[in-house]
């Protein structure tokens, strides 16, 4: 039997607000056995970089990365954010370890090539050193990952918070049994997204296509479930998008594979 | 016999210049066995507040710290410097962990109480875990520290990073052997700042009162001198100030309990 390791990402309006924020952390606090955080930061970026008058671009929902962009996301991310939530921790007696991609190279990441889009300084996970993150978890450390990898020569990378999550989970699937929370402001996948009653209990691939087609899924929520549906096919345990509230009790979007929808 | 620990803090315009810091981080990733990095990152954090509007006020060399001032120090210093020393560790084959003191709580600080000055959020060290620091070190990281810390109930602190190389360097003396080296653009320690050939080969605590009583050690070198000294009187085995290149061919400034002074 392997031992559990909960792995929990966190974004959205969740990290703006310091009680949504303190709530959560508390409960992931909680969790009992091992467990490993991912958070995201994006807004805080888009506003620091707004006052430093250098232009936000975004493209299909991810922030195009010049060098002065690279600049502004790697102090929001890795060092205010970063450093608020791993102090905040603590705080709750849990014993954070604040980590970018290129501590001690776990995270190690390849510059997305130039396709349709030029996202310039953007990384896609390459490879995660698993023995390095066991060796953290095994000493009591709780690593708590910010979205900025390298490439392993010196060149820092823009990542995605919701697809390091995923990698993480995946790569991690054959050494624990991984459930993995994708956590932010809403109660989980809905069907309609001005209203509240739609929210979907269980989504699977073929339903997920179905909803897809109809339009119904809001466009953010697309590339957050395309990693997580890549998560649950590659043995992760379990994956669940919801809220603190709806993960707590049991109602947060389960997401599942088509073979065991419950009958 | 102790294993070997050698403990670095670079500072000064080192940070400021790539090809200054390359030939650093060169020599540091090259040193055998355990080893550990600090540095600090003061002027770009003085240019970010300066873009920002933030004023910039330091007292006795040291930055009074505010609210705003404190984000813009976690930036610069846990996000942008501490993110690049990594990332540059690792294409030179360092297997560096960039912490602050925060991360895994390996830094507890208290506030400084207000004196004579309001120094703001300022943090000086109460308590190093030495555990958790070996266990990083046994594990094949190079902790690589920022000059932030916590006070363990979710306040960040702006640290002095001479402060923490010395506090680090004490804390782990009864587990190795350890050898601290301040390390920054000057060869060593000068009896006069505009004469380079004035360096000073050795310095006890009674050749310090007298170039100090004689006004001859730059005033900025004063609080760096008074933690390396308080080091080699906690059992630190060397002490030494210097550029690269001084430390590399022996002749930066050691530092010396008179007792143990060349005859």
């Amino acid at each position: 039997m392997k031992e559990t390791l909960h792995l929990f990402k966190i974004g959205g309006a969740i990290l703006e607000e310091t009680a949504q924020l303190e709530q959560t952390l508390a409960f992931f606090s909680n969790l009992p056995g091992r467990k490993l955080l991912v958070h995201g930061g994006g807004r805080r970026a888009s506003q620091l970089s707004k006052t430093l008058g250098i232009e936000t671009r975004m493209a299909e929902g991810r922030r195009i990365t010049d060098a002065a962009t690279l600049e502004v996301v790697t102090m929001v991310y890795a060092g205010l954010e970063n450093k608020r939530v791993v102090s905040m921790l603590h705080a709750m007696h849990c014993n954070a370890l604040g980590l970018s991609g290129a501590d001690g190279n776990i995270i190690l990441a390849g510059k997305r090539p130039v396709g349709k889009v030029d996202y310039g300084l953007v990384g896609d996970v390459k490879k995660v050193d698993t023995k390095a993150l066991s060796t953290l978890l095994e000493a009591g450390f709780v690593p708590t990952f910010c979205a900025i990898t390298h490439d392993g020569q010196g060149q820092l990378l823009n990542t995605n918070a919701d697809a390091i999550a995923a990698e993480l989970a995946i790569a991690m699937a054959p050494l624990y049994q991984v459930h993995l929370y994708y956590c932010f402001e809403k109660d989980g996948v809905m069907a309609n997204v001005d209203n509240p009653d739609s929210l979907i209990a269980y989504l699977d691939p073929e339903s997920y296509t179905i909803h897809k087609e109809l339009g119904n899924i809001h466009a953010g929520m697309l590339p957050k479930l395309d990693n997580a549906f890549r998560a649950l096919e590659s043995h992760v345990a379990t994956v669940q998008v919801g809220s603190r509230k709806s993960i707590a009790n049991g109602t947060a979007t389960q997401l599942l594979l088509s073979t065991d929808f419950p009958k």
